[in-house]
């Protein structure tokens, strides 16, 4: 079930509910592709606000399955936050030994022996590993794309939602940056029965207008009542402009992966940290995360500078504390009006 | 002060205490070259047993001197232990930019510029960054050599041992191999003021029986009432061998770098994570660390498997956590006789 409980112009705070699993929308899914949020533990995931995640099924299928199936994926990684899982349809725009077809996504398996993601294979495995909530396979084309390789894809799309759809299931919106396409595949998919829907294929590459323009539309046509998932924004800057266009739900390795590079971001801005002239004794004066109460400017900056893998954890954990700060707030802002 | 509380054979069970540190012996160790233990918070070290720790006195100079003079090595990596801090003569047998003549160690800052560690431009370094126990220059030549340079080196060290003398230093005993040079070190270095003597310039690729030969040799010599400080051993057989043989504290990057490398110790023996068949629920039975409380061995190994930061970070703590233990019970089975 999902509860809009405020709204404020087309920006909305939200309850995501089924079983005992409670989400507050906005809300931010940090990415753990492999059942791991890099450099972190899922208890410092926790402590930075964190409260679902994404994991990357076919990444799991191809590595660990049985023993997932057998323990489920919540109690192999140790997270007893909600899990979304991806479908691996994202794989066919990844270095990876997987493409797509009419069938659905074809990939190696480690030994070599080929495998096939249908879409309802794609769904067995989301439930079987115990993930919370799935996404529907889709055909995402890898940008830079043409028009007709994005309508094959949106067909696609349409036609494995189908036979995708269930109470815990987002569907994937395709349709690049053409407005038809996406008006088209909205149109297809939304009388279809799914939890929520997500706009897929955007943040690959195509200038951020076109992101901007394409979240624009889609949101003005989605139906109120359903909760809406933006795939591969995290920006700090793009995360607000989204919520206020009536985005719910956003994931994204982008704070975890620019921390890990040494890109923080904070009160007063981004820091590259590994420079010379990054210098002073409080990271961020208004965050409290684990990173900031501990360590100085001065210190973090340094495990940068001699490549000490103990500054990208420390950069992750206050990105991840910051993004769901910022998360928290624009929920307030809403509810406050 | 150096207090022996118990006694097991040539086995000994101690306290070291200066102003308000007491470290009870035998004790490890681990290495902050850098001033961080790699991948881990000094929370985690102290929460896996560690009370002191050994920083790189020479690195820091070259490195973030300035800083740490005004606010201190203790306060700059937030280490609230004991700190142990290298002269800079070790690094004449890594790869580096340093080499050793009759003045110091020599070596070029990050601009290029050459600067030298004299015996008294280190103990005044080592003093400046608040460490709490300083080691002697001391020239360590790397192995193989020849008689020679080790004689040499001999009478280097003994010269430089002359300049640091001080009520928080420990001597640095070289010789190599070579029985008769070790016992004109030690005879010489003997009578000068030290708090403790170490033993260096071993565990470097000599053979094993090498040693442990040197360590009876030395330990049968030294005084009773002063610290023994093994320098470089640090895998748990050796450890309890030279407890034996008398050696109170112990540095070694053996336990951490292997745990980076995948190799954990358990009390079934080493485990090589990474590879398929490696499985189970239980890390180590009989071990209550932070890692074994919290992840199964399956997880840890998948994260070896992945090459997933996490994993070296989690086999770092159980190792430092299985050092310390192992010195906490042979310190028991000395006090209980």
């Amino acid at each position: 079930m999902f509860e809009i409980v405020a709204e404020k112009g087309r920006a909305r705070a939200g309850v995501v509910r089924v079983g005992n699993i409670t989400l507050e929308t906005p809300a931010f899914l940090p990415v753990a592709t492999k059942a791991c949020i890099k450099t972190i533990t899922p208890f410092e995931a926790k402590e930075a606000g964190c409260k679902a995640i994404i994991v990357n099924a076919l990444h799991i299928y191809r590595r660990v399955y049985d023993i997932v199936c057998r323990i489920g994926l919540h109690n192999f990684m140790k997270w007893d936050g909600i899990i979304f899982t991806d479908s691996g349809g994202f794989q066919s725009i990844k270095k990876f030994p997987a493409f797509v077809d009419e069938e659905g996504v074809i990939f190696k398996m480690p030994d070599g022996k080929e495998e096939i993601f249908t879409p309802e294979k794609s769904m067995e495995v989301q439930r079987n590993i115990g993930s919370d909530f799935f996404f529907a396979l889709d055909d995402c084309p890898s940008y830079p794309y043409g028009k007709e390789r994005v309508k094959k894809a949106v067909e696609r799309t349409i036609k494995w939602a189908e036979r995708c759809q269930g109470e815990r299931c987002f569907a994937i919106l395709q349709g690049g940056v053409y407005e038809d396409l996406r008006r088209y595949c909205i149109e297809k998919i939304l009388p279809m029965n799914f939890f929520g829907f997500a706009i897929g294929g955007l943040c690959i590459g195509e200038p951020k207008e076109e992101m901007h323009k394409i979240v624009d539309i889609t949101t003005k046509i989605l139906p109120k009542e359903k909760p809406r998932h933006l795939m591969g924004v995290g920006s700090p800057e793009d995360i607000i402009e989204c919520v206020n266009k009536g985005i719910d739900i956003f994931d994204s390795a982008f704070p975890t992966r620019n921390a890990r590079h040494g890109t923080i971001f904070t009160s007063k801005g981004k820091i590259n940290l590994g420079k010379k002239k990054v210098k002073g004794d409080v990271i961020d004066e208004e965050c409290s995360c684990y990173t900031c109460k501990n360590f100085s400017l001065d210190y973090l900056n340094y495990l940068f500078k001699e490549k000490e893998p103990l500054g990208m954890r420390l950069a992750t954990i206050h990105n991840l504390y910051f993004i769901n700060d910022l998360m928290r707030k624009l929920r307030e802002e809403i509810v406050e009006g």
